[in-house]
């Protein structure tokens, strides 16, 4: 199998032309995996067609030389990196227009370039890597897809030991610890465990609040594989759910599952997120769906493309993209279901496997 | 009491007035819970002498209400927390030059200043709020101690149930667990598990290795309790300890004690540092000891100051900052012991109560 690396960089070349830059500095750590493999906390990356040049500190000397290998040329800084991207670039000559991320480099940082990089024409860029990351090759999709089944059965192992009387954070320990015992990496975003009246809120934390039986509970967790993240939510019924609750969840089940089946390549974000919110307006609870209907999830839980009133954008192929729609009454509760979907040729695929039934705790 | 926020604020005007601004633009999200409560994960917030105005999304209507009651005016805003911001600037005839903060602003929205605030000059200022929070008052002190206290508790049970045999990513998920069941809002940063010759990667993260009998294995992590930070690494031996273990774990534990007794408020952050680096240099084995002593802890757990070579401030009385010294023997192994030590008037005090002799998991 040919080193995906090598078609990244390919199109990246591609789209510096296009951006009229002789080349590339890369802040952002996530594109900077996807182009060299380097997962490290530390690194600066300047990409030409000629050139890929990788610079990080002393603590990543034995992981960088495992990761990139020989597909970049590899500065160890002891002092600081910038000091080394001056040192890598004027053994440059050909490279005069340089790109930086706008959306990555701190306005400090930028300043460093304007007082020590007189040298080079500085010229800001936008999305010229996500872009590319938004397509997922085969590889990336079996590895979100792996993310999506350590969180599933994470999540099935959870729902075994949730009673009520427990903590909503001591729940988030069950489940932290099911992630790890299942491989995942990390935590991509901090777990969301919000029961009763906090299931409401659409960006909860877990609290020490006790779960009371006929509460709903909402449970918003990532997994991690490769560097890859899944991200999913389902909500539960601790007890038996009273008729509202089973109204309101079945809203939005049938618009988790209408979008699911319906989102699609091609179609805009603006579109896509009125698969589910058509349908939950058409219900009557519009008013309660207050955000947007999903975004990429991939090298980070949050990337390209977005799925919401103001996207524009068509969906690309290969894109895997999150469907959660949700319905929440302040002060009394809320549901949210949440899949992720790639979006092949053929159809959109739901990657995460774990039933949409409402389930009761009993 | 006295509520913390009017006294921060208060502190921060009078840099305001030395920075020559009319007001700042508060974009750390740790800055801006510091000076308004506000524990969301979006918001801009603007404080000038007269005004303070704190603007979120409406994920967060009923958690900014709660949190920042009537200390600053709130906006919410539906579409972008920018749009939100002309509109309440404009509403403040009195402020023309209005500084930013040039390490929590990136470059994409540091153009929307320069494109769409026109009307207002903007100035780049550094630490007017990260040195503030240098100095921790009481209440800040205790809660790092609840923090380190929830730390400590969850290693004690989780060096318990190490095994030989088990991956790191267990002991990871078994930690994590104890956190969570002490109370632990969150996990600071990714834990860190690594074993055997993993343990010689200052920055490693927990891999599906397998420890074996005669590891090291060095366990850094953190905890969070109302916000405030703990960071704690202990390093054990998985069996019985051979001879060069023993010895190079016995200077990084002479270098801990000596830094942990000996730190205080007013040396600079380089003489702090050199009271490990000089110890462990005497011992020889300065070359293994490739990374700075420590750095503050508080609401983020990475803050000021730095303990290291190139720090030439002075200490604050109040700060809270980590003591850990660590020898690395790349291929073999490493050990670190870190501590979280408070700078009080009368001395250093160490928050973080968990014993420093090695221990042998047999």
């Amino acid at each position: 199998m040919s080193d995906p690396r090598q078609r990244r960089l390919a199109a990246l070349v591609h789209g510096l032309t296009t951006a009229h830059v002789d080349g590339l500095l890369v802040t952002s750590l996530a594109n900077v995996r996807y182009l060299t493999g380097f997962s490290g906390s530390s690194a600066l990356l300047l990409v030409t067609p000629r050139d890929v040049v990788l610079i990080t500190d002393f603590r990543y000397q034995t992981q960088v030389a495992e990761e990139v290998g020989d597909f970049a040329r590899v500065g160890i800084e002891p002092q600081s990196l910038w000091i080394g991207l001056w040192q890598h670039l004027g053994q440059l000559p050909h490279v005069k227009v340089v790109g930086f991320e706008s959306a990555h480099l701190l306005h400090r940082d930028f300043q460093r370039l304007l007082e020590n990089g007189t040298r080079w024409q500085w010229r800001p860029t936008v999305d010229l890597v996500e872009t590319l990351r938004e397509r997922k090759d085969e590889n990336e999709v079996a590895l979100i897809e792996a993310a999506a089944k350590v969180a599933t059965t994470a999540l099935e192992k959870t729902l075994r030991q949730v009673r009520a009387g427990m903590t909503e954070l001591e729940v988030a320990g069950v489940l932290e610890k099911a992630l790890r015992d299942e491989g995942s990496e990390g935590f991509p975003f901090p777990s969301i465990v919000a029961s009763g009246p906090r299931a409401a809120l659409p960006h909860a934390r877990s609290s020490p609040r006790r779960i009371e039986t006929g509460d709903f509970l909402l449970i918003d967790f990532g997994a991690e594989v490769h560097g890859y993240c899944a991200d999913v939510t389902r909500t539960v019924v601790v007890g038996r759910a009273t008729g509202e609750q089973r109204e309101i969840y079945e809203v939005v089940r049938g618009a988790n599952e209408l979008a699911s089946q319906r989102v699609h390549a091609g179609l805009s974000g603006r579109d896509a997120d009125a698969l589910a919110r058509d349908y939950i307006q058409s219900r009557g609870y519009g008013e309660l769906f207050g955000h947007s209907l999903g975004h990429g999830v991939g090298l980070e839980v949050h990337e390209a493309p977005r799925l919401a009133r103001t996207a524009e954008g068509a969906l690309a192929e290969g894109a895997v993209v999150t469907i959660e729609p949700g319905i929440y009454r302040p002060g009394w509760g809320g549901v949210r279901i949440e899949d992720d979907v790639v979006l092949e040729a053929s159809g959109p695929r739901i990657l995460t496997q774990f039933t949409r039934e409402l389930i009761e705790l009993t």
